[in-house]
Parts: C-alpha cells; sequence; structure tokens
C-alpha cells in the first residue's frame, strides 16, 4: 500500500512536471510580450494597461518622488457595470423581483396594487412605470421587515442560486475578469481595495468578500436606517422601511469620508453616478488615478453609454476627455471579459 | 578618524553588553512570573488579566474547538474613558470650549448670547445648564461651516499644543497604557481593532492613528451632514450644521453594523453608552468577550460609575453581573496608567 501511493505520488508528478513543462514552452511567447509575472494578463497590451501600470509603479516604487505610504493607497471601486455586469437591469434589481414573488402568495393585495400587480404578470415595464417611488416601493418591501441577519440568509440563498437570465450563470460569475486581476494587483501593491456603490451596503456585502475578496468593512454603499431591539432577550438589529443613505452620485464621496476618512488616490467607475467620486478622487493632490470602463463590446457583453438608463453615462465621459482620465475601452482593452468567456 | 570611529563604536558597543546584562539580571524574577513575552505588562496578574489572555488563546490557537478564522476577529472599543481619560470633560468638549474662546473676537454677538456668554466669562457650568441644547450650539459653531480639510488641522493643530487642566499633558498623552498594550496584542493575534465612540468620527480620526495605531477607516463615530461642493473647481466637502448619526447606547450596534458589516466578537467600553454594543457583541453566538473599565482609582485616575454624569456607569455595570462580563478594576487591575505615570 505504501509503495503503491508512493508510486502512484511519483508518477503524479512525473505527469505534472510533463504539463508544467509542456505549459511553459507553449507560453514562451506570451511570457517575452509581457514579462514573466504579467499580473494583468486579461487586459491587452494597450494604453490603458500602461496607463495603470504606470502609476501603480510611480506611487509604490521605492525612491519613485511620487512614493505615496502603503496606509494612504486607499482605491475605490463602483460595483455595478464596474466590477460586475448590470445589463438587461440592475442585478440587486432583479433580486427584488424575485423576492416580490416569493412573497407573493403571502400578499394577496399585491394582486391589484402598483407595481406589485404589473410585475407578478410578468411586465416590468408597466412596474417601473411609477418611476422611483415604484422603484423605493418594491425596494423596501424586500429590504426591510426583516433583521439583518434573516436578510443576509435570503440574499445568500438568491446569489448562490439565481441566474442570469441571458447568461443562464449565476450573477456571481458575471464578474469583470480584467477587473478582478486590477483588484488583485492593486492589492498586491499594498493598495487597500473599498467598493463605493450606489447598491445595498447589506446586499453587497453577502458576496464580496468570496467574489472580490473585499471584506465587509470596505464596503460602501446605499442603506436603510437600522433598529437594534431586543427579541426574546437577543439583540438583533431591524432593517426599517426608511432610506438611511443614498451612495450615489454626490453621495460617493460622502460615503468615502464616513467610510474611510480620506481620500482615495485610485477611483474606478462606469457612469455619471461615479463622476464624483472620481473628482473627489483626482482632487486629492499629488499623483492621482481615475478610470471609467465604457462599455462598447455589444457581442462579449453590452454597449451602451449615453443614452442608456442603466449604467448612463455621458457627463463623466466628457469630464475624463477633459480632466485626461483613462478610459477603458472595454473592447478593444479586455482580452476576457467574464471568467467564464463571454456573453 | 576611521580608527577612532570604530573604538567609539566598540567601546559603546561594550557597553550597551553590559548594561543589557545588567538590566536582563535584573529583570529576571519579573520574567520569571509573567513570561518572557507578557504582551500586556501593565496589567497586574489578576483574574482580569486572565480572562482577556483565556479569550484570545481560546479565539486564536491552532486546534481550539472555539477557534475562530482571522477575518472575524473584530474587537471594537468605546474611545472616552476606555480608551483615553473623560475627566473633568469630555477631551472634545474641551477642544469646543477652547475653539468658542479662539473665534470669539469674530462673534461679538456672542457676549450677550447663551450659551456662549456664559462660557467666555469662564462660567463653564452656566453655559451647559442649557443641557442638550447648549452642548448642540456649541458642537454646531465649533464643528461646521468648515471643510472636512480645514477640520482635519483645527483638530491637529489643538491635539498637539492643548494641555490637560489637571494633569498639563498633551491629551493625547492622557491614554491609557494597558489598553494601549491591549490593542496591540488582539492586533498581534490576528483581530482587526475598531473604536466605536459618542465622540466625532472626523475629530478622532486626527489622532488616532498615531495614538492608538487605528486608521481611519476603523473609526465609527457620531457625525454631522457633508456636502459635496465644487469651490473654485476643487472638490470639497463641507462640514453642514446638522446632525447625521448619533453613535451612542443603541446607535453603536448600527454603527457597527454601517461601517464593518458583522458582530464584533470582543467588545470594550466603560459606560451605560456601550451598554448595547457589549450586548450586540455578546449576542453573536460562540466565545465572545465583553469588558467594561470601571474608574476606581481616585488617586491615579479619577473614581466614578453610577452618581457620575460623565461616563455614566450604572445599568451596564449591573449586566456585567448578571451577564458574567469581566469588569477591569483600574486600581487593582492596573500597574499603570498612563505612559508617563498617573495623575
Amino acid at each position: 500500500m505504501m509503495v503503491g501511493d508512493t508510486i502512484l505520488v511519483m508518477s503524479r508528478r512525473a505527469t505534472l512536471s510533463g504539463l508544467l513543462a509542456i505549459l511553459l514552452f507553449l507560453s514562451l511567447p506570451a511570457l517575452a510580450q509581457t514579462g514573466a509575472t504579467d499580473p494583468l494578463p486579461s487586459w491587452n497590451d494597450t494604453a490603458t494597461k500602461k496607463a495603470i501600470v504606470t502609476f501603480v509603479e510611480r506611487v509604490t516604487k521605492d525612491g519613485s518622488p511620487d512614493l505615496v505610504p502603503s496606509a494612504d493607497r486607499i482605491a475605490t471601486f463602483d460595483n455595478d457595470g464596474t466590477l460586475w455586469a448590470e445589463q438587461p437591469i440592475y442585478f440587486q434589481l432583479a433580486f427584488a423581483l424575485d423576492r416580490v414573488k416569493a412573497l407573493a402568495p403571502m400578499h394577496p393585495e399585491w394582486q391589484d396594487k402598483e407595481p406589485f400587480a404589473s410585475l407578478l404578470k410578468g411586465d416590468l415595464k408597466g412596474a417601473l412605470a411609477g418611476g422611483e417611488a415604484a422603484i423605493f416601493e418594491i425596494v423596501t418591501v424586500t429590504h426591510s421587515g426583516m433583521t439583518t441577519d434573516e436578510f443576509e440568509k435570503i440574499v445568500r440563498d438568491w446569489i448562490t442560486t439565481a441566474k442570469h437570465p441571458i447568461t443562464g450563470r449565476l450573477y456571481s460569475e458575471m464578474v469583470y475578469e480584467p477587473m478582478l486581476e486590477l483588484l488583485a494587483y492593486l492589492r498586491g501593491n499594498g493598495f487597500k481595495t473599498f467598493i463605493v456603490s450606489g447598491g445595498g451596503i447589506d446586499f453587497m456585502r453577502v458576496f464580496a468578500g468570496q467574489v472580490y475578496g473585499i471584506p465587509p468593512e470596505q464596503i460602501v454603499g446605499s442603506s436603510g436606517k437600522l433598529n437594534f431591539e431586543l427579541r426574546d432577550g437577543r439583540p438583533i438589529l431591524m432593517k426599517m422601511p426608511e432610506l438611511n443613505f443614498n451612495d450615489d452620485k454626490t453621495g460617493k464621496p460622502v460615503g468615502i469620508q464616513m467610510h474611510i476618512g480620506r481620500q482615495p488616490i485610485a477611483a474606478f467607475g462606469n457612469s455619471d453616478g461615479d463622476l464624483q467620486m472620481l473628482e473627489w478622487a483626482e482632487g486629492g493632490g499629488g499623483v492621482r488615478f481615475a478610470l471609467l470602463v465604457h462599455h462598447t463590446d455589444a457581442e462579449r457583453e453590452w454597449a451602451y453609454d449615453r443614452k442608456s438608463s442603466i449604467g448612463h453615462l455621458d457627463k463623466a465621459l466628457d469630464a475624463a476627455q477633459t480632466e485626461g482620465w483613462t478610459v477603458v475601452d472595454m473592447k478593444n482593452d479586455w482580452k476576457t471579459i467574464f471568467p467564464f468567456g463571454s456573453k
């Protein structure tokens, strides 16, 4: 048995060595092109990738006149459309709609009440015709009236089972491989990475650790009021049906100050909702980096900007031009889109 | 020159070796008593110290059935009366009073307007007779109407120059040496340490890094509203005269959820304002630790609890008894109070 195991281990090792040799041989041209330790293999060798690497080297290399102490290497990332996809609807809205359907049997009154009546008939457009008030009502019934623990469990169940309507993939798989590499690259260079998103703070925290390697305390997002109560002698936090903070547009620099307490030296977004966050990062003096993900790949992902209601990118795209911010041309700058490939 | 320097270095080395030998010899009994690497040398060897060490070993030692993954080792600390002193008045109130005096020449109307008129005559009691409304007014004029950057500079100037009225020490020196050791001990064991205080978040952030080794993003506190604006094209955050969040009592678990997103496994406080934070930490299930600093040393620090308006400790002291929380008896548990000795 002992001898057999040893042989098995040895032969497995031999096979692995052989495989490794083959892989090394095959990847030699790539290695020669990008360096043996390219931290951003899913990025094409364009000006965008160069801009990222140049910035990181300027602020981290020993002896650089622009060296930033590790403690101040704060990088903030929008989530929807920047770290994961946001089409055909924001994934958190998809979660809310699924919850409305799940809760409907307990709410017979919804059959005659908008926006629920339209929603339950499968008419999303009709449901959202009520504008922000309709969305607020949908968010309220699905994001409050339970404890933070209960909400976490509901989101966990959803994120591990619900499938994207077009790709059929888990929503947590619809993340951008180049951005995952960028997060790891920055952390490998002493950066602390934060999410600063209009999405719900308690929603994102459920999966951000596993998916992005970002712990709950480094998530900034929109939130509802919380109420501390004792239930049967046990402390709970109830999620209340009242907005606490809207972490969007001018709210993003405010959320950053509240949670992080200093200006990021790098910020990453994709829409007008990120404009003020990028301005705030750029405004801090010294070498700063601001980047917009521009959705230009209708085939592998989606193509949208100035005319889109989701991920509306108009003023921020103009600002990128005048301010000299880096703009990712998804189609040309990204070799890979999703870990599983593309849409 | 070269030879001379070498001799100097050598003789200095010889002297250092001799000193080291003497110091080692002198400290042998102490080493034998507490172990060569006692991480809490300012704590007497009482049940309190044992409770701390036992807890930390239970949740961190490999193979312990109560092992907590490093990512979940969250410890939250109140500030006033827990990490630094709070007598004869909260230090942030001392800051505000100093600011009122500094701003008075620009506000002639304050001469006839309470609470400022009394304050400027040196009558603190009269000024605070207006209760919470008076304090709110003092806090408002001293903590808003400027940018976050401007406020940071004002606090930095104050904290590096203002002296405590009784000890004559800088306020930043009035920190508890045993608690500094405890912070370092927890961090050395993979804990992430947070401040969760009723004090102002932007106030504490100015010195918490240097004094406690806690970065701005790990400070939770009370705050005013912020407004993002462009001033001459440059982005700023204005501190507005409106309360955003009161991080006290039931606000502490809420602040913890907002900023940290999970229940601490250890919480440290000293007053009824910390009761709910300790309940929240204890309520998470598994091995948890809750500690109250009881101010029992009138000679070396101050002695106060149930009847004090500052650091009022009444319900939480009862809860400690019924819940079995650890209570620091400052007089008997702490060998040293402040880094410079005692009051």
